[in-house]
């Protein structure tokens, strides 16, 4: 197994997860985040008859242990682990708990696509906060900040607005003309991401998903938003263009994006050499990129 | 216990959500849905010691026997379970299969809230609606009906999609005006329920969410989707006035309703008699939507 440290030296693993990422990004030299959205039936770790949570389990650190030294985050997306049911839920608390403990500078944001109110967010918040050790995770804007208070409040975790998704039906509301009540008219998306950076980032914590398949979109949120992190998914597979999310997406320090792959890291191969084989494709992913951003 | 099975006589059990929980406001009389919401430190049955899998489960199973003759669904949300990590999911499955073994003429409407796209969204799908064999759920419509296709695809199951939430800060989105892409303008929580009704249920399977607190919101959704069946939650402990709801709510059939209560229900009492306070509680609020309902 690869060393994974070896690109951070003596990496300093406190603060909050926008200082974690933020030193990956610098120190790490690396936008890439790598999603672990896993399916049973594509992992050679299952093959051998291990019951789910360990295949689950054992998949995840060898990937994680063959690529660390290459991202900025983990993003284990909740749905993949909850279609197992408790074995599912046990193998994402495994996996986070297991890149704290070996990789504390990597951050472990956990894509829940989360957004309900009152004492029910609170228990979200203390499921995928507390119970998992998330250091930031995906929220959905439909219900408002006050109904997301339990997870904005937390400043030292990283809260990821849904603005625009990558999706090919995702213009079906996030692209419609929304009057706001100062009456200022703009598409949904770009009201959301707006009002995210204006009014619900008091804890200097929040930032925006805009999928990498919408460049017009990226680069309109991140004219409203400043520098906030934005985490990009639909890179690989769904074909988003890297080139045009890193042309349009960097903040005003060259960085401010999570970019995220899943299967073609995680699925780069089918066999005994998968972790080998990931490394390669999140090392190829990663020099890309960072070609890209010192145009 | 009581015998919760005495107000229907030989209950047809089958077919779809929609099919079962039409029997439940005709022959069963009865509007109310009881969301079973659990707070560790509320139940008696965690006071002797019992891990929290069993205290949930035999707290769940004493509530359901003592009003199953009183619901026309019930409605667990998934955030009080996943608090607890796999444990918790444990008791979720185990209580939404004591329900279906036992009274298989109440459907369990799962509040999960959830709303993500492709093969993520396929993924809650299997955990929600085959691993917790969830008759209905919850979902967000932020991604447009193209991301939630592995719900919307199942026919016998129901999806509630979102409209107007009971939070107080639900108008921060849903309120504002928003532009169709005929130029229509109406509120988003509108659009929403319009969209659903007009294009999202194909399988006539759909139905909207919309907070007891708001019935003037309310009216507008019903005047907008016909009879498609409205989840209400927020009556109880958020306030929502019970007269106002079925004043504006019902559908051309005097029904079209599940008025969802939780922990006024459930925490009738905190103490060994927690199941009978509960249903003279369930009795009462049944008995009030019944006389509103024949007014």
């Amino acid at each position: 197994m690869t060393n994974a440290t070896d690109a951070t030296s003596a990496p300093a693993t406190g603060g909050s997860f926008l200082e974690k990422v933020r030193r990956r990004w610098s120190d790490g030299r690396t936008l890439l985040c790598v999603g672990l959205d896993l399916e049973l039936e594509q992992l050679p770790t299952a093959r051998d008859g291990s019951d789910v949570e360990t295949a689950f389990f054992r998949f995840n650190a060898a990937i994680v242990d063959a690529t660390a030294d290459l991202v900025c985050a983990y993003k284990p997306n909740a749905a993949f682990y909850e279609r197992h049911g408790a074995a599912g839920w046990s193998a994402l608390a495994r996996t986070i708990s297991y890149v704290h403990s070996n990789y504390p500078e990597v951050p472990v944001l956990v894509d829940a696509k989360r957004g309900d109110m009152g004492n029910t967010a609170q228990a979200y918040a203390d499921a995928i906060l507390d119970g998992l050790g998330a250091d930031a995770v995906t929220l959905h804007p439909y219900l408002g900040s006050d109904a997301l208070q339990p997870f904005l409040k937390r400043a030292d975790r990283g809260c990821f607005i849904l603005s625009h998704t990558s999706n090919p039906g995702a213009s079906e509301f996030q692209d419609l003309t929304l009057r706001a009540a100062d009456g200022r008219e703009e598409p949904l998306f770009l009201a959301v991401a707006r009002r995210v950076a204006e009014h619900w980032n008091g804890h200097g914590n929040c930032g925006l998903v805009v999928g990498a398949t919408y460049p017009e979109q990226l680069r309109a949120v991140r004219a409203v938003v400043g520098d906030l992190p934005l985490l990009i998914p639909g890179i690989g597979v769904q074909g988003g263009d890297l080139a045009a999310v890193v042309g349009v997406g960097l903040d005003s320090h060259g960085a401010g994006l999570l970019i995220s792959a899943s299967r073609s890291v995680t699925y780069a191969s089918s066999d005994a050499d998968f972790a080998e084989a990931a490394r390669r494709e999140a090392k190829r992913l990663r020099d890309e990129i960072e070609a890209l951003r010192q145009r």
